[in-house]
Formats: structure tokens, sequence, C-alpha cells
């Protein structure tokens, strides 16, 4: 993988449009479809790396924009990276910054040259470019990086998305540029650079923004501005037209999105690569996925349904459970939390002990509710990969 | 042990004052000295049983305050005891809910027959009295009660102690006939019951305290009332004097102390068990006791110490440092946790990386706090039933 037009990835087995595959990084090989954890500022909310290797995960995602503010670009250096710093061994994908640097800085100002913003923390003033974030990246070391990009807000005008778009494209081209520079007699393997494509929920957009990432030339390429307002039969549309030209031998990322049933309906699309806060985030609130049944029968019934074309809800329907672990009807509630969850704790504790952490405000609470959700989101990967792997 | 007069509790070599013991529960032997970590309303902070009993714990304390208000006498007798709820299979000891209805609750008026209270959760009104205590605990499912006590304030008159330990004493009559009550016809193993001497810092009401209690005949004595705000030196002479004249078959506890110092003194006054939230609460704040070189050798140097009459803070300097993990000069500090800690995240992850957790809010900061803390105590403890059981 040292010249940058030699594919990482290999597809293994196609399914229709879904592909069983494997990437190859610098700190470990990636089967797909895969879910990537997120360890936001380097850490995996309550939970222990090997805890959520434990689960099934073998690559986890972190955030530039937070891992500059804390620890730093410089004790992030210092420490080798943060994989070294959080005693992650495998493989570490880190998005731009550009991303949160949009949704949670104080101030920001975007120009022709990059952005401008306040730290949401302690209101310093930081400035984000192709190049810096590349540099970043490198410091925290990660195996997968992320070209910088201007991101639209969802419904955002036509000609919104279309300067946003094409200012992705040149900062693509920087950030290739300064990456190259920055792994420039590199010995053995180097990181990956992916590319995102940019337009809204405008095809033509789309397919003019992967013709000029297609033209400078990435490890993969990433699906970006989705999930932030649109409609989800748009999404959809989007998903499923850009995934049919998208590279066929490079791996393709979902960022950002989303529910299980999405998951499963792009990965029918022909996407490899997903993150979502999701999991973790609904467990801070006490929301749960709980499977329906057997994990391999509902999952290749959610598979099948996506592949007819269903809405999202009728995929959903065949997949889960959401409940709110607080409810009164949990009170008295002896069963498992999840009869078929990978977590051992979900097979173990009841919903009436866990609604009670919450009651209690127990911080177990957090770490049982979060094993759970992200036991659901890896455990639908794995039988995601077993359907694409295995044909009906 | 289904008389109330044949002692559940081995003496297996003596030290000094000191001994080394075997406590034999419904649940399971608890070999003393011994640490019993707080499982507050049936959850042990951030850990869980079997990470905690991983450290080390042979035995956890329920609040009956706590679990009397959440989840409630009612659903715990559904669970079959909180042990069962919570999933801890060692045995549990429980408190009578006295001191924390005096110091929790919001408005509480105590009479000669109990207690009445409202809950600092939502105001609803509660009263315990020694019976009501007994009948609880039994709901709770404990290897071990106490008897419902009459807890003076630090600093209180003689005239308030001697009222609370007269109260305390004929509660103490109470307390055993209604354990007796429900234990009546049990088939198999028992509950132990411990009585409480109270008497503040005076001699003489304590011995007349331990005279009462050992006329009425309990399964272990504890010591109660101290570390609520009376110098070191008054505790530790209470507990020296009191230590010796406690029966020396029975079981002896120092209720809701300490700092690591004050047990390794009390273990060598001869006292058996402890408890104590200072390992979880300054987890919380990141304040963690650090092994200052290998344990067996500063355990045994902090036990000379004690056993010479060393004041508490000459054997606190041979057993720790205590530092404050949120501080600047750790930002940069890439050894580990402690070195010497018996929990593996201690060895592992770098006092940096556990800085960083505290000051980004993460949880799992909480958790690696937590084993730190618990891990010193737990590993002392070891190095005491060591020395006690191999006399230098």
């Amino acid at each position: 993988m040292n010249e940058a037009d030699s594919s990482p990835f290999n597809v293994r087995a196609l399914h229709g449009a879904a592909r069983r595959g494997a990437l190859h990084t610098m700190h470990g090989v990636v089967e797909t479809p895969v879910f990537m954890p997120i360890a936001t500022a380097g850490a995996l909310k309550t939970l222990l790396p090997s805890e959520v290797a434990g689960l099934g995960a073998s690559i986890i995602l972190g955030n530039t924009y937070h891992l500059l503010l804390r620890p730093g670009e410089k004790e992030l250096q210092k420490f080798g990276g943060v994989r070294q710093f959080m005693h992650w061994d495998g493989p570490l994908l880190t998005d731009s910054g550009g991303y949160q640097v949009f949704s949670l800085s104080k101030l920001n100002k975007t120009d022709d040259d990059g952005v401008t913003f306040q730290s949401h923390i302690d209101g310093s003033t930081h400035r984000l470019t192709a190049e810096r974030s590349m540099e970043i990246q490198s410091a925290i070391g990660s195996s997968i990086r992320m070209q910088f990009d201007d991101v639209a807000a969802g419904n955002s005008t036509r000609d919104r998305y279309s300067e946003a778009m094409e200012r992705s494209l040149r900062w693509a081209a920087r950030s290739k540029q300064r990456f190259d520079e920055l792994n420039k007699g590199v010995e053995g393997d180097r990181p990956l650079l992916f590319g995102i494509v940019q337009g809204g929920t405008h095809h033509d957009l789309r397919a003019q923004s992967l013709q000029g990432l297609t033209e400078i030339g990435f490890d993969g390429y990433a699906i970006g501005g989705l999930s932030v307002g649109e409609s989800r039969e748009d999404t959809f549309r989007i998903v499923r037209s850009l995934a049919k030209e998208m590279p066929a031998d490079r791996p393709r990322y979902f960022m950002g999105g989303g529910m299980p049933e999405e998951i499963v309906a792009y990965v029918s699309f022909g996407v490899d690569m997903f993150d979502c806060v999701l999991p973790t985030r609904n467990a801070r609130h006490g929301s749960l996925f709980v499977w329906k049944g057997n994990p391999a029968d509902a999952v290749r019934e959610a598979f099948t349904r996506a592949m007819d074309g269903a809405a999202d809800f009728r995929i959903a329907e065949a997949l889960y459970d959401k409940i709110q672990i607080t409810n009164e009807r949990f009170m008295s509630d002896e069963t498992p939390i999840d009869a078929w969850n990978s977590a051992e704790t979900s097979r173990t504790f009841s919903r009436a002990y866990l609604r009670h952490l919450f009651k209690t405000g127990e911080t177990l609470g957090l770490r049982l509710a979060t094993l759970q959700n992200l036991g659901f989101y890896l455990r639908m990967m794995e039988e995601l990969r077993l359907i694409t792997a295995n044909p009906l």
C-alpha cells in the first residue's frame, strides 16, 4: 500500500449491491461492512477499549476537533498518538475536524482558505485549514484520515451546497498534497486518506464532487453532509444512486449515520463503513435497542426487506424494539435487559435493575446501557458480514 | 450457627492484639481483617460486582436507608433480596438505616420508639423502628444485619451521648427480639446480627454500652458513633481501649472509618471489619491513594509503626501518596497511574490519560479512579491478613 493508487480494499463477496470486504490499514485489517464506535476525545464513553473490542469492534473513530482542544497536538505527539494514549491497539479513523467546528464551536468563520473558530470549552481561538487538519491527524496518529471539507447545513440553498462542494474539492486537493508530504519517506505502511463527496441532496452536485475526488485519487470515499435534517427518503435516494457510481474497488463510508435500519439499507446499497453517536447517546438517556428475537433471523429479514426497497420503518420493525428503560413498566421486570445481546451484562442483569440504576443516578447504569446499544450495533454488523459473505 | 451463642468467628492467628480471623456467614466465609466496599443502593458506583470481587473484595455493604427508598421493600422481596437484584454472590452487610436517616433525610424526629423522617428524594414520610429495621434488612436479604441505634452527633454533650447510648441499648434488645422472630424456623444457616457500642468519646459510657450488649448477646460487635468530628487522638484512644474489652471470640467492626492509616491502627488494636466511603468518594474527585513502593513492605512498615503507637500521619507516610490527578503536573506524566496497584487498569493507563479523562468529563475516568482506590484498600487488607497470619 505504498502507492496511492493500489487499493487497500478487497471485495470478498457480493450480495446484490452489498459487499463483504476487507480494508487493510497500517494497524490491522477491518472486515466490512463495519461500524466504528466513537471515542470522541480518546475515550469510549464509559467503556474500556478491551470491552469494546470484546463486543466485536475492530476499528474506532476519534474526533480531530475534540483531540485538538484536549489533550492537544503537542501532548498527542509526546505520547505517540491517541491510540497509545488510550491503549487501543486496532485501527482508528479520524474525521477532519471541519464538521464539529461547524456544529460545536462558539464562533466560526469560513473563508476560502479555512475556518477560524473559538473553542466551546475556553473560548480560545484556533484555525483549521486543509494542511493543519492533515498535520493534526498526523499527530493523532490515525490509521485512516479524512480530507478537510466544508459542510453545508441541512436544507441549504443549492447555491450554498454548490459552494461548499466546490470548496471541499479544492480542500481535498490540498489535503492530499499535505498528506503526501507528511507521509513521504515513511518506512512501512502509510495511513490511508479518504475523500468526502458533498453536494447535499442534489444528485448532479454529488456526481460532480465524486468526479473531482476520483481525479485526485483517494484510498476510500465517504458520503458526507447527509443525516443533517433532510428527509429519510432523500437520504436513501442519494445514497442508493451515489453508491453505484463510487469506485467499486475502494471502501465507501457513510459519515455520521444512523439508525440501525439506515445502516442495513445502506449496506444493501453497497456502503461499507459507518459511524454514529446514536448507540452511545441513546444509552445515556436510557433508550435501548433490544433485539426482536434471534439476531441472525432479525438481520436477515431486515436485509431482505431493504433489498426489496422497503421503507425505513419496515426494516426497523424486523430488527428491534426501542425501549425506554426508565419507564414504570420495567419496575418489576425480572427478565434480562436483552437475552440476545452480545454483552454478557445484558444477559445477566434485569431490566428492573437497570431501571433502578438510572433512577438512582448510578453511573453503572450508563455502562450497562452503552454495552447494550453498542452490543446491538456490533452484532448487527457481524450478521451483515455473514449475510454478504453467504448470498441467499 | 443456629445458636446465637455459638460464635460464627474463628481467630486463626494473633499478632499482638491484631487478629487474623474467619467469619462464617450464610453466604460464604469472610477472611479478616476485611474492608467492605459500599454498594449504597445496590450498585458499587461505576463497577460491576465481578470487578470488585476481582480486586479482592469478599463482602460488600448495602445501605438500608437508600434501599428502603429505592427500589423499596416490596421490590426487594420480589427479587429475593438485593444480592440477587445486583448479582453479588458473596456476603453482604446492611447497616440499620439509623445513621443515614440522621445524616441525609430532610426532617427527622427521634422519639423513644423510633425515628420519623422525610425522604431526601421525594419528601415522602417514613418511620423506622428497631422492628421495622429488622424487617427491611430481612427483605434486603443481607448476610449480616445491624441493630437499630441512635447516633449522637459529634461533639455532643455527655448527657446526649448517654441518652443515645441507653436508647440504643433498648433498641438493641428490641432488634434482637424481632430478628429472632424473623429467623425462627429458618432452615439452614441464619443471618448474623451485630450490636453497636455507643457512648461517644466517654470510656465509661462505652463500657456500659458494651456490657449491656453482651448481656443481650450478638454474633458480633461494632464500634459506632466515631469518625464524626472528634479528634483522631480521641478515636484512637477509644478504639484501643474498647477493642481490648470486646468479646475475643466475636468479630469487631469499626463502622464508617476511615483513612488507610486508621484502618492499619485499628487492626493493630484488634479490630476485624471496616467500611468507608473514602476510596469511592475520593475517586469521584480525582483524589487517589497511590502506593509508596511495594505494598508488602509499605503495609508491614505502617503496621510496625502502628504497633509502636505512632501517630496517624506517621503511619500514613509509610503507606501512600495522595495525588490529585487533575493537577497540571500530571499533564505529560506517562507513568502508570500506580504500578503497584492490583487493578490492571492502574498499571496500564498513564496518569496523563486519567487526568485527560477527568478534564474532559469522561465517566471512564471515575471508573479508573474507583478501581485505583478500591484496589489500594483491598490490597492493603490482603497484606494485613498476611501480616496477622504470620507474626514477625
